[in-house]
């Protein structure tokens, strides 16, 4: 299978590839002994940037809810890579508790949690749902599409001094949480000693910021381009943070507009040094949260110096209705990849799109533990390249990369896709790595020693 | 993809497979507990019989040496495998030795070799070919099918006082035998202290003995059929040993018949107790070795008491021309899948073979660390269903066990394909623990504490 790729890249980024696919000894080893010294978080999604001379994560989600656009034939490496980590993190586990999103109308995100769920079954644990919805009161059952069935309980304290979390009738060895926590740590979660709660609490938004990530990656990047002899910047875009900002205070805005022409300054450069004929811009967002809210394309200071109400509106709040004050301004990384969508797409398996409707694509790449499992194009036909795709009208085409992630070919040129695909999944798993540095160094116990 | 079966099982094994299937987590977990107490080997593939009334292992191979018939679609499956089993044992590695057969010129198992070599170096391994062959005495490049070329060397020891074995430019941390020395145990290889020798030099044919390896495997199929409740008979061949066997030697050819009627006796008290209307059969063979020599499909007692000059010559001598004293007689599994064959088979994924030629059929699963990967179809279709099809003539047809044998689907009905795969990754997954007690059991290094 090959993916339907409309554009064929080519040019500089060959070379960038050409190299990660000559030292793909090196670089797995780099990565194993990586991996001795750092925990992988428990699952992992990176959405990726493909800028022809550029590979680089934007976004990395530690609560990943698109297993749903996962193509089947990966399940099995999904399967093996879960085995794996529960293997290391508790192997005499038997029931495993799973705290999805409240979003319980989502058919789409129920899914998601259904195939998540049939994969950690299929590690031999007994998994079953549990809501901090405050209005799942009662195991509540929910049709999928498939006619199958979800079947989501009250999540509660349980056993003496209620210094366990579980359900009425189930008592979990493992907590999995695929809720990103971005409403705060609720209670009935806090204080656990005697139960693993994946990933751990500091990673959810509450307290997790991309500034923080991103910091964690610079150093990641350097270490990795230094190994490979390449410009770090080729996979790492620019970025700056913003603390206390106050949509519509002149002196808050003025201060963003800094920033983000420091940022604009820093890409203007490299763009010359490569010779690069684009338009630089930057992404501003949230520093925390998710979901391709509060998110701004800005190719201008002046942008960000006289936002409009409905603007300012649009940033200052995120999901849950949590209020925006600390930013992260982004390099934005233009994607030169085109996808076809629709019903018809599937049938153009040679990549020519013809008269079929194409979008905008970005790689999204999923691993569990350290391995990557497999991945989606998200697509949007009414965006352009130098914006966010992560919006409503998005759509999800996934793809084979578990048959080439990890299998690259020498034998055919960098550009083709078990190729392109394994760049995909070096890069995605240095943004994994710079995940764990991140967790390491946020951990509130690793403080108290 | 569906495969192609020809004749769909029903009957009696629906059960067996529909109590695996609902006892999944069970299962799963039963073996991540089994794996916490026994290191599988590195690799490791299964012969499996399907009868419609049992499913059992008749040959567990340490040395796996068709890695070229798995479906290409499950390599990612296998670099994930093998990055685990890599990391487990040796995480810093960087330089591994391949040790294959001697039979340089076998174009088939050079694919195997070349294919294997592949899924080492993508785990982050410089992987390099020695040979045990006396006549290569220097670097040997062998051009394969695909236009790709394979370099062998001698080996020989290395470093100080000789205490290394690698080849004159290249250390390697690790050692991997695709070599099942049955010639014995060169000295080459004797006394390393400093390096991972995988499997362990006491897996090899030199040491290794079947009913030893089936002593253990009742051991385990015993523990697991009392966890699922079934009868154990239903996943576990009878067997018998015979030392000291003198072909020719009349007293020792009564007492060989005396033990064939003792296995199908007891065969035929469960056929009775099922109400199997087969006639029964035991697979005499050497008690080691491989390669499908000395092999004899016995239905009646006096077959073995007066065999003929040439069926003599045929049992008495395998592989490297060493003579067989020790015999294992095994009860003998019919296997009731037929396989279309030939070029047009694969057209045929609806499963309706038509015109096609076809043959009787066993799968053999291959696994690296505790992980199913894949497997394939051993077909010949001039063999009966009582026969060895480990013959001249046998072909191979891979399938997709990867994408089903860890992913079942409870929704299909337990002949469905997938869960049919799930079915024969756990008795595959049997005789690998099997073999893991085996090679404690049979370990010098334990014997000395």
């Amino acid at each position: 299978m090959v993916p339907n790729l409309v554009t064929a890249l080519s040019g500089p980024l060959a070379d960038l590839e050409q190299r990660m696919l000559e030292a793909t000894p090196a670089i797995e080893r780099w990565f194993r002994l990586e991996w001795q010294e750092h925990t992988p978080p428990f699952y992992c999604s990176v959405d990726l940037r493909n800028a022809g001379f550029k590979i680089a994560p934007v976004d990395t989600n530690l609560y990943p809810g698109g297993f749903n656009n996962l193509a089947p034939e990966v399940m099995p490496l999904a399967v093996q890579a879960a085995m794996a980590a529960i293997d290391k993190i508790c192997p005499d586990a038997r029931n495993l508790l799973l705290i999805p999103e409240n979003h319980t109308r989502n058919a789409f995100y129920l899914q998601n949690v259904a195939r998540l769920a049939a994969i950690l079954r299929q590690t031999g644990l007994n998994v079953r749902l549990g809501s901090l919805n405050p209005e799942i009161t009662e195991p509540t059952t929910i049709e999928l599409d498939a006619g199958h069935v979800l079947t989501i309980e009250p999540v509660r304290r349980i056993g003496s001094g209620n210094r366990r979390v579980g359900l009425a009738d189930f008592d979990p060895c493992a907590v999995l949480l695929n809720n990103d926590l971005s409403a705060g740590i609720p209670d009935v979660l806090r204080d656990l000693h005697e139960q693993f709660v994946l990933p751990p609490l500091h990673a959810g938004w509450a307290v997790r910021r991309k500034t923080t990530h991103f910091a964690a990656y610079d150093d990641v990047a350097k270490r990795f381009a230094k190994m490979l002899d390449i410009d770090p910047w080729t996979i790492n875009p620019y970025f700056e943070g913003m603390d206390h900002m106050v949509f519509g205070d002149a002196a808050s805005e003025n201060k963003l507009g800094e920033r983000v022409d420091a940022v604009l300054t820093r890409i203007r450069r490299k763009y010359k040094e490569y010779g690069i004929d684009e338009v630089p811009y930057v992404i501003v967002k949230a520093d925390a949260g998710t979901y391709g809210m509060g998110i701004m394309s800005v190719k201008d200071a002046s942008e960000v110096r006289n936002m409009n109400r409905k603007a300012r509106n649009k940033m200052s709040v995120v999901k849950d209705g949590l209020e925006v004050s600390e930013l992260i301004i982004q390099e934005g990384v233009h994607t030169h990849e085109r996808v076809p969508v629709g019903e018809r797409a599937a049938d153009h398996a040679d990549g020519i799109a013809g008269s079929i409707e194409s979008g905008v694509a970005e790689p999204v790449v999923y691993m569990i533990d350290r391995y990557v499992i497999g991945g989606f194009y998200r697509v949007h036909t009414s965006r352009g390249n130098d914006e966010n795709l992560n919006a409503p009208g998005a759509q999800f085409v996934p793809l084979p990369f578990a048959s080439s992630c990890n299998f690259p070919d020498p034998g055919q040129r960098p550009q083709a896709a078990p190729n392109r695909f394994y760049a995909y999944g070096v890069v995605a798993r240095l943004a994994l790595l710079a995940a764990s540095l991140e967790l390491e160094r946020t951990d509130p116990a690793a403080e108290a020693h």
